[in-house]
């Protein structure tokens, strides 16, 4: 950690600094500029805030040199991390689709969607079942009742489940039946949540928060991982920008930003990071080439009458053609499309 | 609604706009342009996703024209909602001043603070006992034992107390122990959470998400307020933006803007919206100044030590002149502080 | 153009708005809604602004239903701009690079790395001689003695070369040297300029502005289309979010929406939009991936000593990796590099 | 400056920086780490630029510890800049207020508008013949016409003219005409226009960015006064954010920030930080609040019938009933505001 001092800080001021370093059981080491002193504190600074020392006076600012978060990062595991779901890996070099309606709305909407999706290449089935509206006064997901309709399609189909939790109640449901459980970018820093996902061991799926940095997203996955669950997959899913011609802006950047940064495998939803079904398969291929691990998107048999996020959804044969296109990007950049079963 | 087709949309996708609009029991009035056709459909639309139009084959865009908001909106309740909190009200002429410090640390920690921010003005004590915390690694809060502590100092100084809810199961002792349930910024979308509070009749303070549009903050209020609970107050905390000389940008306009949507109080929170201490008083009565109905603000009797915040905490002594200042402010915009019991 | 009235206004307001749209030529359409009065007004709204309409007494909002670009638009044009360049078309099947340095720095410089990025497979050679620079303390560019430098350069490899234009003055000894003159993010409204080179037939790189939107970056291109000179192609270069891992955020939702909006052929520069080349080639191939038309990059023979931008640039050997990569990206989403010649 | 290597960075990478340091007339400063080597770079850094370590083999980043500003900062300058413009001070106790139409439309227009504004209290006049318009399409001025409206509107009430300069071409009839030439957003780091008024004596308003931050905006101004052009003014006028209630968020933080940082006036434009009038006076009262040494507004008046901004314009009635409500915030803040000839 590094401790900028005020151009006009007094040696006292410096001295009281030094002590709070010495408290802190790290070891201070002074560089004294032409405008200003710089100090240096030495150790293992992980658990200490920056903000020990920036109430400090005679403080200007404090920079943090190592990183904050730790179980994620590539300094604690260099490999990349790659774990198995239900009949396949992910993080490897074999890139799966998971795909699915934005809510289960009934069963044979479903059970439809899932066997189109399976048909056209899907890894895994992603439906929701509580669902996180803007209004109170729009359709809400159909709670336990939909889980049971995915269980049905799973069976059927074999693909494992993708599933949004949003409430720490919904654990104990959850656990029993779904395989992946999702968090919302509405979540990523709801951290009772994230605590006590963190306590099971099924796989989980972050989503960036809207206005989450890369960083904090790391930060977020170490409340899951510290509770000893590190089957963690990272999700761009768009931030808030200023441009209102997509419904987000996809940070692409993210996806060789993250591979750097963690271990973790990295998957692109380009339903939510552009909001519009037409752009979806553009922003999908452009994911597998930068290095993406993963896409989910969102498909729907009737995109017309979906209750929720028609607008993004993909129909059957629009998917079918989009994984026959990103399997040749995929190989084009030395990898694959995960091939069904 | 205003349903915009594309340039090329043909006669039969316009009939078939028409006929989804009759289905949902609207009225369609169609105007032809000369690039394209507009479909207005007309009736109470509340609780009708544009997303149902928005799918249809030749449907360029779909543009809501009446508010999807409606306890909240000043349509609903024309009137400015003042409503009582202990000993003083809120959203009328006079200004409450919320002071307190970030985390409560210790008994000796908060009754000190309490005391001193009494004596300077404060009509309400602030304190977090369950922290939201970025970092896995650092201080969480005390939890119960820091409800007790503020108990403790209500008794004493006859300031009600405001305190952060994170989870659904903190309800039964939030409602217990404190005055006004603080939702937090990362949590105004945790829609469990505030259906939770809305069921109770304990006060809230809603913070604004650090990217939320003031329409998000006036959807998440319409949870609260429809399970019954009319005693909200808005607060902005400043939003994320490009700019990096602060810990986040304060969106004054929200002030104004916020007070021709809504009724509900709207409150202010420099010390999050600008991260430092040296710049909260200058926020806090550019605040007033703009019209906002109450403050909030962190005080810390040994900023330099605190657990979090300390950069943004103001002293006891400063904060003290900062209520002298605001009252000045005030009354120059004809209106005045709550005078302290 | 759509005229949204306030729940409340009154019958006279509303006669007044009709008045305004009959004296701009247009015809009006009134809807009346259960809350509020919509009217439309239809005839070319082109180059009416929505303010005509905004300010008058009871109107709450205005919204615009045909595109304020024009020259630029699908509708106006709907196929492809292909448009030669020396010795390849851009717009077309086949994508070129265009690879240089960040500044002319010397003559040595500059042939060494004109050669090199020849040689790697480039199509044009990009080098600043006029550079944007936020400091006005470090260098400033060679000026007209780098533009004798890039003549040489073209003579020696064939490539035609690519320079920023900064101000109006420097277009006669532009139209002389360069093969197309790049307006830079910070000029993309400096509308002087933007005439101004509409008024010469050399062809344009537009880059978009750091927080411009897409329909910003047509209405620029407009400035230039309408002056008479078509040879226009956007650039995406990245824009300014809250994030700061990246130097900017590569908007790549920008290339599939502006093929849908413009004829225009549209490149991407993923050394601005990432600040690091180590970043580059994941995000160069993201861009060809997603559809873009060309790729810029930054090249240097010896980044650890580039007088500007050495932190982004490729060097010549990951520049040549780099371009192969690209050509299987392109082929795999049926298009193909520019053979070089 | 402090270089931070990576984690891994070998010996030879450490001294290789360390030469760099020497070559640059710097003494270097090594902190080992635990995981990582930082070091320090202590001497005149002021045109180092960080670009010159950070392409070094082995360095992770480098980070500036004395601002990259000189003439503008209050390392420089401790005391506030105070000038005179034609009859009033600027950056003292006493706060001017500039007023005047967006455009000068016409002779009786501004006239009229100029007597209004002089009567309400103004102490300035402001009025475009220049416009920086989006579209191409729109009134783009009146042009050397407008500015002799203006010397008449000055010739008979007393009010220096404040007018948007666009281009270096027209600095001459500027300076001819002008009491305060303004450098509009778009053109804020359009730095041959910014050298250019450099070499000037006229005084500079020079507005913030829409995307820039604080730093840069003085860093624009740092190429005027390094041009001995001391007369500078900075100006908040809104950013770019994803928030779209307003056209612009006003970024009021801004104000405590820059006062801080320079010893330059503040003043902030409440007509395009927010785009409505309705808004203006509570925002150019929380201006004065937070501290702001100026206040420049739209008012027209007929805004109905304004060639632009009329959304955002005051009308005379309204301007004067402003000026009498800052006044008194002026007042309760220990300011006046200046008492009008």
């Amino acid at each position: 950690m590094m401790i900028i001092m005020n151009p006009g800080a007094s040696r006292s001021q410096i001295e009281h600094v030094i002590k709070h370093i010495e408290d802190a059981h790290l070891s201070p080491h002074v560089i004294e500029g032409i405008e200003q002193t710089i100090i240096g504190a030495v150790g293992d600074t992980h658990a200490v805030p920056t903000s020990l020392f920036e109430v400090l006076p005679g403080v200007l600012t404090v920079t943090r040199i190592s990183k904050p978060y730790k179980l994620s990062s590539r300094q604690f595991h260099p490999e990349n991390s790659v774990f198995p779901l239900d009949g396949f890996s992910i993080g490897g070099k074999e890139i799966p689709v998971i795909a699915g309606p934005c809510s289960v709305e009934s069963r044979s909407q479903l059970l439809e969607i899932a066997h189109a999706v399976k048909e056209a290449g899907a890894n895994a089935l992603r439906g929701g079942v509580f669902k996180p509206r803007t209004s109170p006064y729009v359709f809400q997901g159909l709670g336990e009742e939909g889980l049971e309709y995915l269980a049905e399609a799973r069976e059927q189909t074999g693909l494992p489940v993708v599933v949004e939790i949003m409430a720490v109640s919904q654990v104990e449901v959850m656990e029993k039946f779904v395989d992946v459980m999702q968090i919302g970018a509405r979540n990523m820093q709801n951290y009772n949540l994230l605590r006590a996902v963190g306590e099971t061991r099924t796989a989980v799926l972050l989503k960036r928060g809207l206005s989450a940095t890369l960083e904090e997203l790391l930060m977020a996955s170490e409340y899951i991982l510290s509770g000893g669950n590190t089957r963690v997959m990272l999700c761009e899913r768009g931030i808030r920008t200023f441009e209102t011609a997509t419904r987000n802006t996809t940070d692409i950047n993210a996806v060789p930003v993250l591979k750097e940064m963690t271990h973790l495998p990295v998957i692109l939803d380009p339903s939510h990071s552009t909001g519009v079904a037409g752009y979806v398969p553009s922003i999908a291929k452009s994911a597998v080439a930068a290095g993406a691990d993963g896409i989910i998107v969102e498909v729907h048999n009737d995109p017309t009458h979906a209750l929720s996020d028609g607008k993004q959804s993909l129909t059957p044969e629009d998917f079918a053609k989009m994984v026959r296109d990103l399997k040749r990007v995929a190989q084009a950049v030395d990898r694959d499309l995960v091939s069904s079963k």
